[in-house]
């Protein structure tokens, strides 16, 4: 008799990844690790709750496990180019709630977007979306602010809302972040105010203000294409434009947590009234994480790669700390670990485990990832059955 | 309170790697992984048993773990040159047993063994140093036959301890790869017979026999330097060889396991009335692993890399299965894995882990290979805590 059929009983398995950035989509991951765990039990009984943290994904991740439509609208992309951008509608107590997701408008993914230089990058197609929702009754919005291109402040938005920049002459002032240096007044007077009625919430997994050495720019700035020779006025030129729109809209919200995600369209929405929220966390809501985990025996997460930047509030480590208050063990199952990050990782996680089978490289790891997650999981399976069953 | 602090007891680990090749010696990767089980349990209890199959490590794996002491002679290497070479001397209940490894003078590790070609390479000093362990008075011997850089037959052995080499015409031969065809006789007149009298164990993990495509030039012959081109002239020789010295010492051996092990010294030993033996296993003898399994809660195990290779009976294999039979599970923690044969290997462990925590080259995971077994480890226990505490 093996050690499996030995196993007092089937266990629950809670699975939550985050996506495995440029290979696995959260729900691909999810069923690679389900993969594995049938490998070492047949029965088990899997609760699969994909996670997100407000970057790529969030969209799909919601709608995965909390129901809602899918829906498409032809908008702008960051190059000006026309496109067609996915977000979701759910039915919520309180209404329709659309899920809109900026990597679907003005994401990095996507190489029209990346045509033009940052600095002629506009989030006007963002503001394009929220009108047309605005103009169907919704008044509930998810907002995801992860994995966009652009680093306008979310002024080519603003203007799509309504808003005018203008110049010290009164000329209009293009909303592109190599114009912003420009600015002198934001004029709110033809605005779309029905979005500041609107419920707004900001999902992100980046803290960040808007400007200053831990700002939008400093940050992030440079894998969008900023030289480092630009980041100092591409930071004076947001920080000029932040305040005009604050003085404008009479919020002032520049050094707010979030304001800098997405190359500052947090700023312009929470200049808004949008609230920000850790994006896992209302991920975590959505997909009903608490509830799969009540009397389940193991969580399994992940991501692509894990390091110190988990630790400040990523899908895994909110998936971890909501398992560890319901008693249940959650063990880390990602592409890479960061070496130095190990030991403070290793109190969040019952175990850390990298997918490679050995020293390979990343492209290999990447495009076998699928195969290399559900072989790690069977292992770490096999472990945890010889463990629950010796004790 | 933290998961740890409450486990029921102190568990009892026990350790039996094998080398890293090329980055650890067994008492190395047994140590680092003390380091990482340290880290989640501080007061665990450990029975470091670093174990070996036959191969370079044999000797310090047995001396770490049974006692006994270390001796160095000074014999030829494998290019003529004079070395010295560690040996062991064992006190056993039937008087002492040496042990010599055959690494430690002709093995591949060693430049200067390399210096000539293969086709010149000779066991001779092998034959020294045994000859003169008999003078000694020893006449229990452990031969562990792995990581030779020769590939004659134990011509030269065979020659040291008084054997002769003759052609047709009577003209005595070089005990050496490349003159081997020539051999019509092999004269035993002079041979020092105390060494059929002494009971001597050859240790290998290699089962072949000397000749044909599953013999010592075939599979062994390329990565010591026989050229694709010249195996058959290779294989034949040594058949020829052979079957002289099997008539002349009347036992024919060439086709039992492990005649092809070290380059055909297998052959000449059995010859001699060696019996063979799984490295391994009488490794696993020495080390007393059975007792440091008696009462334990978990066993691990690993080498530089597993594969379908493990499975033949390496010294992790040959460990689990010990493990098994006294009803504790065993982990295996390597440098790599081959996803291939991971299926199979499944079955064999409970868990089988790869070093790595993400994508690297072989030469950093070698580098780093302390380091990083110590942190494969302390999550793989930080995962065991967990699971035990769950059940």
């Amino acid at each position: 008799m093996s050690v499996l059929e030995r196993l007092p009983r089937t266990p629950v398995v809670v699975l939550a990844p985050d996506k495995f950035a440029g290979s696995l989509a959260a729900p691909a991951v999810s069923a690679s690790m389900m993969r594995g765990l049938r490998r070492v039990w047949p029965e088990v009984e899997i609760r699969s709750r994909p996670m997100a943290d407000g970057g790529e994904g969030t969209l799909d991740a919601i709608l995965a496990s909390a129901g809602g439509t899918r829906h498409e609208r032809t908008v702008s992309g960051a190059a000006g180019q026309q496109r067609r951008a996915a977000f979701g509608v759910l039915e919520t107590p309180e209404g329709p709630t659309a899920i809109v997701e900026i990597a679907q408008i003005v994401g990095m993914g996507d190489a029209a977007n990346l045509s033009v230089p940052v600095g002629a990058r506009s989030s006007r197609g963002v503001g394009e979306l929220l009108r047309g929702l605005v103009d169907d009754g919704v008044r509930r919005l998810l907002v995801a602010l992860g994995g966009s291109s652009t680093s306008d402040g979310g002024a080519g938005m603003l203007e799509a809302l309504g808003a005018v920049l203008l110049d010290a002459s009164g000329a209009r002032v293009a909303p592109a972040p190599s114009a912003l240096a420009r600015v002198e007044r934001v004029d709110v007077t033809a605005l779309d105010r029905r979005i500041e009625g609107c419920h707004v919430t900001l999902l992100s997994d980046v803290d960040v203000p808007l400007c200053g050495p831990r700002g939008a720019t400093a940050v992030f700035g440079p894998r969008k294409g900023v030289e480092p020779h630009e980041v100092a006025a591409f930071d004076d030129a947001l920080a000029r434009f932040a305040q005009r729109t604050e003085s404008a809209l009479g919020r002032h919200v520049m050094g707010s947590p979030g304001a800098g995600a997405a190359g500052g369209l947090g700023f312009a929405l929470l200049a808004l009234g949008a609230t920000y929220a850790s994006g896992a966390e209302v991920v975590a809501d959505f997909v009903g994480l608490d509830a799969a985990l009540r009397g389940a025996d193991w969580l399994l997460t992940g991501e692509g790669r894990s390091d110190a930047q988990t630790l400040t509030g990523k899908a895994p480590l909110v998936a971890a700390r909501r398992a560890r208050k319901m008693g249940v063990p959650a063990t880390l199952v990602s592409g890479a670990l960061d070496p130095e990050a190990l030991p403070a990782l290793g109190l969040e996680f019952a175990g850390c485990f990298a997918v490679p089978a050995g020293p390979m490289t990343v492209a290999a790891a990447m495009a076998d990832a699928d195969a290399l997650v559900a072989d790690r999981v069977e292992q770490v399976a096999r472990l945890w059955a010889a463990a629950v069953l010796r004790s």
